[in-house]
């Protein structure tokens, strides 16, 4: 379902399709958040026709918590659930276990939790996650894995790749003992471990080569550790992925992370940052970050750049974007979602075009640079 | 700019048109809130074309301190700083510096008040509210007037009422004595006090009309009396007040209350609660009142109404709307506050038409009652 059509001669960077029974996604892609059932602040019809989102991340996670597995299976799936015909990725909920949850304890049979919701228990086996997500319907499903965190030592880290590694076959085969319930195809994407440590890290990009996964991602990165190692650690990990298969490197990043990645080699992104940081105010724009609440914008009576597709940059002036911030308005949230999606995604877009035309290897590393700045 | 073209026959009910340089509204109208330059939640592509408002409200106390005169005058008015292009009203103010100030002093000379946000002193007077209007650029400015609370005793009301009084003269001398600032005309409206003692608001409905305002606004209701009390003062004023001059309500109401106004005559109203009750979770709709966050709409997989014209009702199933408003997702306010004022929208759209077919009085009572169920 993947095709790899062209690899940047100049940089490891790569240009691809994936096919999904809800539509074909063209490589290297962002996958904008939907936590729980909404991209926060985005109307699914904006996120579809302004920010031209290809594909969207479901947090099972989340989703599990609320609306939970009941509602879900009675829905019909999370596309029916929120009105979303497009393809959805979900992630296992391994990650949120150990961001959120308070309480969790780790054996070989799975992960027990306690809600951050309401402190009730449960748990996370490789196999019931694969069975939430056949309820999900997502398009792509991710395996139950443990992440550990920055900085961990040797023995922690190996350990927790060996679990993983265990996890990972026993999900595999769940994922192949079972059936999508909806009628749409499923795909499986297994999940790279081994902390910073390029020996561990290579013997887990190999056993999960190994296992047969639709996809492969690089789990376990952008908790902490420098920019320059993450994308060192990626940039080894991706030399050791076979080349026919899709890679996600989760949770990143910055518009310069992804920049760095593709030309490391990598598909697939998602990353709360557009989202979260448009509700702090920050925006992204080629030019660099922009500090909404930054009192220069006060008589600013322009906007931003009416070249630029969103409604922030071209409908209105900065002076009442930054009032919409100053005053906590809801439109504010709104605006600056959208515009910081829509910019993820024509970076995306750009990205492609580059590595097609055969500009990407002269271009991404200003870019990156350029992204950077406080404007 | 009013043009009165037909009166029920059977009721007070009125249709007419008030035609500003921003366009021409058809009456009875309901006005969204935009208290600080945004209606919240609410895009203002939005409010145009789906929920298809025709005129929106300000305010002066909010939009003076926040951006203040200088951003406004700077940016052109209000019309310009949020890109709206069709009517405007302004209040004077003068309700929130007895709403939302902690502390105020009454004098001749105007209102002195905290500000709510940083507790600086600021002083309305009669003619400083027509500048600051002037300022707004809004279609159709308020005069400032002091409004009494719910219970107060004649004398209070009584002497509130003169000073008012003498404060709308002042403020008419004002709005004569200036120009409008941006090339398009503004009009200004007076307000009928005197709490709830018939004899002050026919005097004070006398005196207003005597002054040649465009419009005439009835004051000083919908803060604590009884529905009905509300309904009949606004009755005695309307038989009053001239024929020829548009009649304003400020600050109501349910939509009961709407029907029943516009039966005694009324041809104007605002109020916050469509987008308040919506942040809360509640929506009218033609069957009366729901409360999203019910957990009997948990298991209803299918949209409410797929005849009427929001998002919330066509697009969306309930299980889904239940699940954003109990995880606080911002998507929920937006299509509740989306679906409440299309519902004002409609239903306004048809009282003008029934009163144009003359079904109005046969009709307007039962839709108000049921518009009181909670469903």
């Amino acid at each position: 379902m993947f095709e790899l059509h062209h690899t940047d001669p100049h940089t490891k960077a790569r240009r691809g399709t994936l096919t999904t029974d809800h539509g074909t996604i063209d490589t290297p892609i962002f996958m904008p958040v939907g936590t729980v059932g909404s991209v926060k602040a985005v109307h699914q019809r904006a996120l579809k026709d302004e920010i031209q989102a290809q594909i969207i991340l479901g947090n099972t996670y989340h989703l599990y918590l609320r609306p939970g597995n009941e509602i879900m299976r009675e829905a019909g799936g999370l596309h029916r659930f929120m009105r979303w015909d497009l393809p959805i990725l979900t992630d296992s909920g391994g990650y949120q276990i150990f961001s959120l949850s308070g309480m969790r304890t780790l054996t070989e049979e799975g992960a027990r939790f306690q809600s951050h919701l309401d402190g009730s228990s449960h748990l996370f086996t490789p196999e019931n996650v694969v069975e939430t997500q056949r309820i999900l319907g997502s398009d792509i499903m991710m395996i139950l894995d443990e992440c550990p965190p920055y900085p961990a030592d040797r023995d922690f880290v190996e350990k927790s790749m060996h679990l993983t590694h265990r996890w990972a076959k026993r999900g595999r085969t769940a994922f192949l003992n079972t059936k999508p319930l909806y009628g749409h195809r499923q795909m499986q994407f297994g999940i790279v471990q081994g902390g910073t440590y390029p020996e561990l890290r290579k013997e887990s990009a190999e056993f999960m080569a190994s296992l047969g996964f639709e996809g492969l991602a690089i789990g376990g990165l952008s908790v902490g550790e420098p920019t320059e190692l993450m994308l060192e650690i990626t940039d080894q990990n991706t030399s050791v992925l076979p080349k026919e298969k899709p890679r996600y490197l989760m949770g990143v990043g910055t518009p310069s992370n992804l920049l760095h990645a593709v030309a490391r080699g990598v598909d697939m992104f998602d990353c709360v940052m557009p989202t979260r940081n448009a509700r702090n105010g920050t925006i992204f724009t080629g030019s660099g970050r922009i500090n909404l609440l930054n009192a220069k914008w006060k008589h600013h009576h322009k906007p931003l750049d009416e070249s630029f597709p969103s409604d922030l940059c071209a409908c209105f002036s900065m002076s009442y974007i930054h009032h919409l911030f100053k005053t906590k308005e809801l439109l504010g949230l709104e605006l600056a979602s959208k515009h910081n999606l829509t910019y993820y995604l024509r970076l995306m877009e750009e990205i492609r075009n580059r590595i097609d035309e055969g500009t990407f290897h002269g271009w991404y590393e200003s870019a990156a640079a350029e992204s950077e700045k406080k404007v």
